[in-house]
């Protein structure tokens, strides 16, 4: 049997967005999954490279993608076994949404190789599936932004009610990644069970406030409207030269500066490319005194998500 | 001496409006607190008389209408005397933002005696001062509606960041009163001092999907949004009929039904008058049924907040 080879691309993605945890997210471009997917005889899934992470499981069952992927083959009856070559671009427990763009990519790809039988969003679902299996949870505010592009609101992850919500044009975005990893459970766990509600009051407040300031392009507000009593108190601690990189990005006109899903990796919103510019070299002022490895990313959020590259 | 009495309104408001708790609230028109006002030639505020409402200190440095007042008029300076009357048509324990159309109307009221020394959004700190002494905290949730009209966003009581929203042009309200007294701090105390985290993401999805509702006209997100995890599950109890109420007004239509403030009040949300008053009538079957004095308001959203009325 000769099939066709498709090649598709999820990119990476930032969640929370300071005080939207579990709930805002917004994808990047540059960085992400490639997988590239074609039919097999064997009617199995058979994951045949994986290439730019250590570690992942290459057994089809423990695998992020091919779990997403099986979850749509499994809904449409489809018996043909499928067989991957996944490249990644965004590195495993960065804050950048690894699992979920591999999920995304998993199930965008299958979707295609099959000619399409589901539209962009009812992908959510089978993206989710393979979300789960990393996370241990089903959360969309990975997922929703890798797949649908632009900036996503989970109102509602148990219903998987994911709205797209517009943002300024000229809204940019400048991120370091210090070369250490967070694992997200562990993150997770560090918050504990409850928060005062006095906290949850002023989140509340914050989120109206971000949704409001994304929507009528109101960078003043934006800037007021990104502060995390629940996660930054504690997850900033595990970053190195947070307090630093924050203050600094700030000082040089940053909109907001916070840290990206459970981190390491840093962003900051900016108005326009030039500030954007300005906002990275003081990134790299802040970690040039340490020994870390970082890595910079400059870009707008990626307005297209999940995309077919050939 | 003889001065010109100057009249003003001060309207009701709902506050919470479900999942946006301590942060939304809006105003409603022909509820609330009349004030008049006049110089005196004794140097100290006066309280002639308070009508509608039993068991308000008519000790000015004890009522919210006076403090508030009393604010503005230290903050400008002023040493004239100033004497009230107030004419209350909300109840306190209504749920209706009672203490703050009260101290709302105070505010307004000597602001137009001097002349208007301060805009209207400048009085915002003034009836904060007013509403701190009746329920100990600052909170603006329904002061700014009361003061502004419309529909309020508080992104940050503390910084008193209070901003306006736009809301569907068709949108209308209908409430129950039932008539049982239910104090704030009462219903503030059986709440506790935390609420689990799982609850407070699902509170941030509905509060971003409730503003994006709003400012989009999109009543089937509205209604999907009015979901409380942290106060309706406690305080609904306090409420007599309230499951009842609110099953009975989902299924003749109503957008969404919750409590308002801290209760007894309920309301609901109608998309159009027709809609409202089928709604009420709802409410009104619910209620034939029992012993109680109930008292039902049907409008739209008061655009004008805070006025002259001679």
């Amino acid at each position: 049997m000769i099939s066709t080879k498709i090649k598709v691309f999820a990119p990476a993605s930032i969640a929370n967005v300071s005080c939207g945890f579990d709930i805002f997210g917004f994808a990047v471009p540059n960085l992400g999954d490639f997988v590239e997917v074609w039919f097999n005889d064997t009617g199995k899934l058979i994951i045949e490279s994986i290439s730019g992470a250590d570690g992942l499981p290459t057994e089809p069952e423990l695998n992020v993608t091919t779990v997403a992927a099986q979850a749509l083959l499994d809904d449409i009856g489809e018996k043909r076994g499928v067989s991957f070559n996944i490249q990644k671009t965004v590195k495993p427990g960065s804050g950048l949404g690894s699992s979920s763009s591999a999920a995304v990519a998993g199930a965008f790809a299958v979707n295609e190789l099959l000619g399409k039988p589901f539209s962009r969003r009812e992908l959510l679902p089978f993206a989710g599936v393979g979300e789960k299996l990393a996370s241990n949870q089903l959360h969309f505010d990975n997922v929703a932004p890798s797949l649908l592009g632009g900036f996503s609101v989970v109102r509602s992850n148990e219903e998987m009610d994911v709205l797209s919500i517009s943002y300024p044009k000229d809204l940019w975005v400048v991120a370091a990644h210090p070369q250490v990893e967070i694992k997200t459970k562990q993150a997770k766990r560090m918050l504990g069970r409850t928060m005062p509600i006095s906290n949850a009051v002023i989140q509340f407040g914050n989120v109206a406030g971000l949704v409001l300031a994304l929507v009528s392009n109101d960078y003043d507000l934006l800037g007021r409207s990104m502060v995390d009593m629940l996660a930054e108190p504690k997850r900033s601690k595990l970053i190195p030269l947070y307090d630093e990189a924050k203050e600094a990005t700030l000082a040089k006109g940053a909109i907001g500066t916070n840290i990206a899903g459970s981190g390491p990796t840093i962003f900051s919103f900016c108005k326009g490319e030039e500030s954007a510019k300005q906002v990275m070299n003081a990134y790299k002022k802040v970690y040039a005194a340490s020994e870390l490895e970082v890595n910079y990313y400059i870009s707008k959020i990626n307005p297209e998500g999940a995309k077919r590259v050939n």
